[in-house]
Order: structure tokens, then C-alpha cells, then sequence
């Protein structure tokens, strides 16, 4: 096995060991970047020189005794939202041309301060406003989507073109993509995780989280990114947390819901059984499953758009009058219809979402998760808009990829996408866990618990 | 003294000692209502039977032994946006004909359950949406507005024609009646007392508060008005207090911020004389005067109409489409312009709430209040609709006497105003003290502190 197949945790072992340098790491994982990215396109910008030489510090500093966390000298890839001190933020937009940053995002101040090496910036969704990232092809079959927003950096972890990556997600942007490309993304709690310096869509529904290969190298990184940050309205004040989950696979008195309505409409067969398959697994380690009702699920869709339009738009006002020629067609439309919304829509959303989490509290009182599929269809075919299902119901593609990973935006909960096997097309599926606010440790535990099961992981055989 | 000239205070410890029966002072203040109202108007509705009912049963429980609170057996005006089980809630609005709570409001089933007795629903000006309170008389002088929203709260507090009273407070409504009458007038802390059962003007602006003879009465009241309810969304949990001051007046090491802009900037002089004189009585106190710098004032106004206007006219929706004839002009023309309102300034204001609020957090950490004039001028005549300031400044009288008061609600910031004297024409001056978030305390404590400076206040001696 070459240094670059390494899960984060075993990366991070081989090199407290001193089994493995920072420097081999590094240079396999740009080794392989320079092998797949020709296929994949899911980096705006790699910075190799600045990689190996940050790998060479941590590698100095292993040799003389320190390390700074489970993440020092593994390499990542950040979303381009998200401010590095001296890079450009992209957003993978014209509309950000010349652009730097003068200063690190709270999240890539800590990832730094932990060791991990930055490879460079991978693509998103022109601002996270889509769910295809067109600039990226899928890990598993370059003629289908990434999925996005959050897009390059799930294939790159996929394609063992990062050892982890952060994501963000506004209605599914992290969780989306990672189950398309088959890698972990996790959406932690509302406040979690601070944004200050990343570029927002909807700021009442932004999240920064990663994307890995493993359940556990998802709380390693989680460990790090969590915190309170003052200079974000919205972060709260939580203690440190080691989210590593116990080597134990016994969920024995965990109750998992499994709803009965909204999360297997409109899915498609395979997805439905992967999902239910790895929900057995669930009971087989001692879960008991609790049927669920899923409430107000006619409101989901106007409350995640009611609220993200007009944040969107409001984000964007000036650079909307100034340069809209610089926007891509599909996003331009979007920020311009947020323009005409009256306040009143943007209040029903705000009330609605009040609700929604009253509701959604109640359900999680009866139970401790709930297992559920990501999205209902595989990767679909690039320029692919729309998904007709069996009952003849045709969903724009975005529709679809958005509706069962926005519930978790709305109400702030923590959710996990695991990715539970193949379609017959040989594209990935993505089981969700949903939790109570700040339960990352239970979901991270239950998703552990499940891969425990299952045979390693394997990366996507790009080309 | 006849027991309707009481305070709180000193009515309930006369209860407390036997020397008053809640009869006698329930009957006092009862016929104290008959000789006024023809002069104020203050009561959309006295239920004078059902007062004297309770009162009776209250005094069966002092002769039993049973003293519910410092509340018991005294008699109240409740805002007429507050629901009570079994009566009309009528916001002093045609809209609500016919209208019939089904239960008690949070506080009125806390102030029932502490033994205060309903002696009926006060005036407010229009579903709270106003300055004025036009069915209601100033109770120092029946040519001059009583001041709003809570008009008919303040009026009979003043005016001997109630006990303690409650008002509601979106941009200044508990205050500015309070000041313009001569009583004590509390905004708590945004989430402090909760709101179920309360007709809404803008939700996340709305506080509801007592209306005093005294702080020491204001601190009784908020004593059982106080505490988490989770039926609203924006009720805080907080342990029970008392909040009664203590009875000393020493206010050595407080730390009194005087600002020096804003506050006294287009204020009427005698105001602003009377106000700086009490502040100089807090300084005699022993508080050290801080010159203070208000932040972001020119964004004040935008962000309370930017986050009134839209929450005001969504809580309208319906009626305002079904019968719009029935608001009164002013409030149907402020309703319908909510409507054309886009969610990007809604947006706007939120935001700059957000920034204000930690403002205004940095400002408290100089300071441990601020004390400022309550409203720049004490009441205009009925009809009065400018004030005409020196520098030929013109400005309605409404925004007049929200400017000073609407910070405390888009901070959320308690603020208690506190009479500190008349003007020539024998109007009366209102103080300001604003606090940081729960800082009630402190608040009451300097306000009665000030208070034991001063001779005893005098009733309105009404016609």
C-alpha cells in the first residue's frame, strides 16, 4: 500500500511510529494529484512547493520530538471558500479574479496550527450556489457529476488526491458530494464549527465540516476544527472535545429511528436497499430500530429556500450590480430572483425553521439518530438536470440531491453521510445519521460501529 | 392616605402586617377608577365584580394564613394585548369584535397564580403599533397625549387607578409612557419574561414589563413575571430571582456611563437639565460618571423600522388582506408598507442588530450602566403630530420618543426608566438606566438608590 491510500488514522499512526515521514507522505499524495487530476479537475490551485516544504517542518519537528495533534504532516485539500493568509479565495469565480486573502479562516488558522499540510484548493459550486460543481468529474466514473457544492474536495478524497478535505454546507453541500464519491462528510451542529473567513451562501445555514475516508478520520479532524469562536455570531461556547470513537462496536440500547415517510420517497431501488442493508447492520450490533414520523415535511423546501435566497443575494449585492456578467448563468438567476423577494416569504421561512426545530427535538427525544439514505440517486450523468422516477414525478437533479440533507441545515442538527456500498453502475451510496444537537460523538460512534463491519474502503481506481 | 395612593410596596406589606384587607384596597382603587376614567380612558374594559370576587377570596387567604407572593390581594391593569382566559383581548382594535382568549397568558397565569387581582385591560395604542395611545389622557394633564403603546397602563398607574400595571415594549412602548406619566416603566432583558399569550407587534423586538409607583414595585413585579417558558422560542432558562433591591443607597464603585452623543443630542432642555441633575444624584451617590461613546447610532432607526415593518405586517397577514378597513389609517398604512418591504433590507437589519448588540457588549464592559434621558421631550398635545427642535430640526413626535428607547430593543438590553422630575408646564421627565443582558439588578438597584434621594412620588391628581 503507498503512503497516499492511507486513511487519515493510519497515516497518523505510521507517522507517530515513525513508520512513515510527513515528506513520503506528502510527495505520494502530490504524486498521485499529478496522476488523477487530469481525469478528476478537482483542484482550483495546487501548491506543491509550499506543500513540501511545510512537510519538511513536520518532519523537522517529528525528528526532534513533537507533534502537534493526530494531524501533523497529513495533507489537505480546503474548499475554495475558504480564506488562506496569502492565497486567493476563488470560489471557483470570475467574479473573485485577483483575489487574496490577507488572512487564515479560523478553520485553516487550526488546521495549521495542528500540522496538517495544505495541497491546495479544490473546486466548489460557483459560490456553493449548485449541486453539481461542473468543474470536477466524479471519482467513481468521470462522465457523472461530482456533486457539489463541495465537489472537489470530495473527489479528491476519493481519488487519493487528499488524505482529508473540508467541505461546506448550506443545504447538503458537504454530505452530498461525499456520498456520490463514496468518502465521509460530516455536517456538524449549527455553531459548532466557526466560519469567520470562509465565504458565506446563507450565513443561518452555513456549515464547514470534513470530508474523509474513515468515520474516525472524520473525528480526528473534527477534534481539531471545533470551538468557539467569538468573531462568528452564531458559534456557541462549547469545551474541548475528543471525538475519537471508542474501538467498540456494541450499540446495544442505542435506538436508531427509521422513518416511515419524506426519506424514502422518491428514492431510487438500489440506494433504498444499500440504506436499509447497512440499517440491519445497525440491529445486528444491538440497535433497536424505532419507525419514525418525519414532521413538516411539506414546509422543508420553502423554508431552506425561503431562508438561502435572500442571505445569497444579500451576500452578493454589490458584485450582483456591479458584475453580473462575471456570475455563471445559473447562479446569476438565482441571486436575481433572490432580489424580488419580499420580506414577508424570508420571515414565513424564519418561523417556519422555529418550528421545524421544536419538532424535530421532540422526534430525537424518542430516539438517539436517525439512519436515513443522503440523497435518493447515485451520480448522475454530467449535463444531466432531471431524475424521472417510477410514478413518472420528474425532480430537477439539484431538487433531489438537496432534499433529504437540507432538513439538517434547517433545524442545525449534526449529520453523518457513510458511504453503505455500490449501485450497479458501480457509483456510490450514502447513508445518513442525524443526531441531537452537539451528538457528533454518537454519530461518529454509530458510523464507526457500522464500518467495523464492512471491508476496508477502498479508494476510486481513476483511470 | 387612602389605599389606592399606595405603591406596591407598601400596599403589600400593609396586607402582609393585616393592617389592609385586599377588599379595602381593591375597593379604594376600584372607586378611585370610577372618578377617573371620565378624565383618562385609561381601561378598555374594568371588571369591577370579578375584582372584588378575587379580593375577597385573596382576603380569605390572608385570614387562612396564605400570603401567595408580595403580589397578593393588589390590584393591576393588564395591557389589552394580553390574553386572559375567558376575555376579550382587544388591542383597543376593531379587528378583534368578538375576539375571546382561551387561556391565560404566561403572566397573567404567574401574577394569578401570586394572588394580584385583574381590575380590567388597559388602553394600548393600536396592536402596540404606535406612540400615542389616542383613546387614553396624559394623567398629568388631559390636553396632552398619554403616550404609548402602553398609554392606558402608564395613565392608571399614575392616576391612582391602578396598583402596578403591565405594558408591552417593542421600540420604547412600556418607557415612554412611563416617563410621559411620571412612573416607573421596566423593558427587561430581551427573553427574560415570556411572551405566550401576548399579541405580537415584531417578535423579536417584543418585551413585556411592569409599569410602577416605585422601582422597588417594578423589582415585586418582575420577581413573579420572570422565568423560562418553552413555548417561547426566545425564552431564556435563568434560575428564579428576587429581585427586590437592597435597601441601601451606596453606590460607590458603580461605574455610570453619561454619553456623549446621541443621547443628548435634539433633547429638550428642561429634559436634558433634569436628567443631568439626576445623574449628578447618582454621582453624590458615590457612581463615578463615565463619558461614554454611543456605537453605530446612525444605524439605529433603520434597524428597528427594518426589523418592525416586515414582523409587524406578517403577523397581520391575514387581516390585512380580509379586513383592511378595520385598522385605524395610521396602522393600516404602516402594515401595508411592510408588504412592499424586500427581504434583502430585513436582512440588512438583522444584521446590523448583530453587530450592534456586540457594539453595544463592548461599551458595558467600560461601564456598568448607562443613564440617559428616557424621551427628549415630555408630552405633546393630543393632535401634536412634530416636534420642532432649536435648530429648526423638525421631526414627528413619533420618532421623537422611540430614538432614545429603541436601542434597549434591538440589543435586547434591560433598560428601566425612572421619573426624575417635572417640567415647566408640570409635565414629567423620564431617566433612562440601561444595563447589560440580566443585569436587572443593578438596574433596580441604582434606580432606587435614586429614588430614596428623592421626596415620596405624588399621584396625578387627576380633574
Amino acid at each position: 500500500m503507498q503512503p497516499f491510500e492511507l486513511p487519515l488514522t493510519a497515516a497518523a499512526d505510521a507517522i507517530r511510529a515513525r513508520q512513515l515521514s510527513p515528506v513520503e507522505l506528502v510527495d505520494s499524495v502530490l504524486d498521485r494529484i499529478e496522476k488523477v487530476e487530469p481525469h478528476l479537475q478537482a483542484y482550483v490551485a495546487v501548491t506543491a512547493e509550499q506543500a513540501r516544504r511545510e512537510a519538511r517542518e513536520a518532519a523537522d519537528e517529528v525528528a526532534g520530538g513533537r507533534l502537534r495533534s493526530p494531524l501533523h504532516g497529513i495533507p489537505m485539500g480546503l474548499k475554495d471558500l475558504i480564506n488562506v493568509a496569502g492565497a486567493a479565495t476563488s470560489a471557483s469565480s470570475r467574479v473573485r479574479t485577483g483575489h487574496r486573502a490577507e488572512a487564515d479562516s479560523t478553520v485553516a488558522a487550526r488546521l495549521s496550527a495542528a500540522g496538517a499540510v495544505l495541497l491546495g484548493k479544490t473546486h466548489t459550486h460557483e459560490f456553493a450556489y449548485g449541486l453539481t460543481t461542473p468543474q470536477t468529474n466524479n471519482a467513481w466514473n468521470p462522465d457523472r457529476i461530482a456533486g457539489g457544492s463541495s465537489g472537489g474536495s470530495a473527489v479528491a478524497v476519493a481519488a487519493g488526491a487528499a488524505t482529508f478535505s473540508l467541505g461546506t454546507d448550506t443545504g447538503g453541500s458537504i454530505r452530498v458530494p461525499a456520498a456520490l464519491n463514496g468518502v465521509v462528510g460530516l455536517k456538524p451542529t449549527y455553531g459548532l464549527v466557526p466560519r469567520p473567513g470562509i465565504t458565506s451562501l446563507s450565513w443561518s445555514l452555513d456549515h464547514v465540516g470534513p470530508i474523509t475516508r474513515t468515520v474516525e478520520d472524520a473525528a480526528l479532524v473534527l477534534s481539531v476544527l471545533a470551538g468557539h469562536d467569538p468573531r462568528d455570531p452564531a458559534s456557541l461556547v462549547v469545551p474541548p472535545a475528543d471525538y475519537r470513537p471508542d474501538a467498540g462496536a456494541d450499540l446495544a440500547g442505542l435506538r436508531v429511528g427509521v422513518p416511515r415517510n419524506y426519506y424514502f420517497d422518491h428514492v431510487d431501488a438500489e440506494v433504498e436497499a444499500a440504506v436499509r442493508h447497512a440499517i440491519d447492520q445497525l440491529q445486528a450490533l444491538g440497535a433497536q430500530l424505532v419507525d419514525v414520523e418525519i414532521p413538516m415535511t411539506r414546509y422543508i423546501k420553502a423554508t431552506q429556500w425561503g431562508l438561502m435566497v435572500p442571505e445569497a443575494t444579500a451576500y452578493h449585492e454589490q458584485t450582483l450590480r456591479t458584475v453580473p456578467e462575471l456570475y455563471q448563468a445559473d447562479v446569476r438567476i438565482l441571486l436575481e430572483a433572490g432580489q424580488l423577494m419580499p420580506a414577508g416569504d424570508y420571515l414565513h421561512a424564519q418561523r417556519s425553521r422555529t418550528l421545524m426545530r421544536q419538532a424535530w427535538a421532540g422526534l430525537l427525544d424518542e430516539v438517539d439518530v436517525i439512519a436515513a439514505p443522503t440523497v435518493p440517486a447515485t451520480a448522475v450523468a454530467a449535463g444531466e438536470e432531471v431524475i424521472t422516477w417510477p410514478d413518472g414525478t420528474v425532480e430537477s437533479a439539484s431538487d433531489a440531491y438537496v432534499r433529504l440533507s437540507a432538513p439538517a441545515n434547517i433545524t442545525g442538527l449534526p449529520s453523518l453521510s457513510v458511504p453503505v456500498g455500490f449501485d450497479a453502475a458501480g457509483l456510490p451510496v450514502g447513508m445518513q445519521l442525524l443526531g441531537r444537537p452537539l451528538g457528533e460523538s454518537t454519530l461518529l460512534r454509530v458510523g464507526h460501529a457500522y464500518e467495523q463491519t464492512q471491508p476496508a474502503r477502498e479508494l476510486a481506481p481513476v483511470a
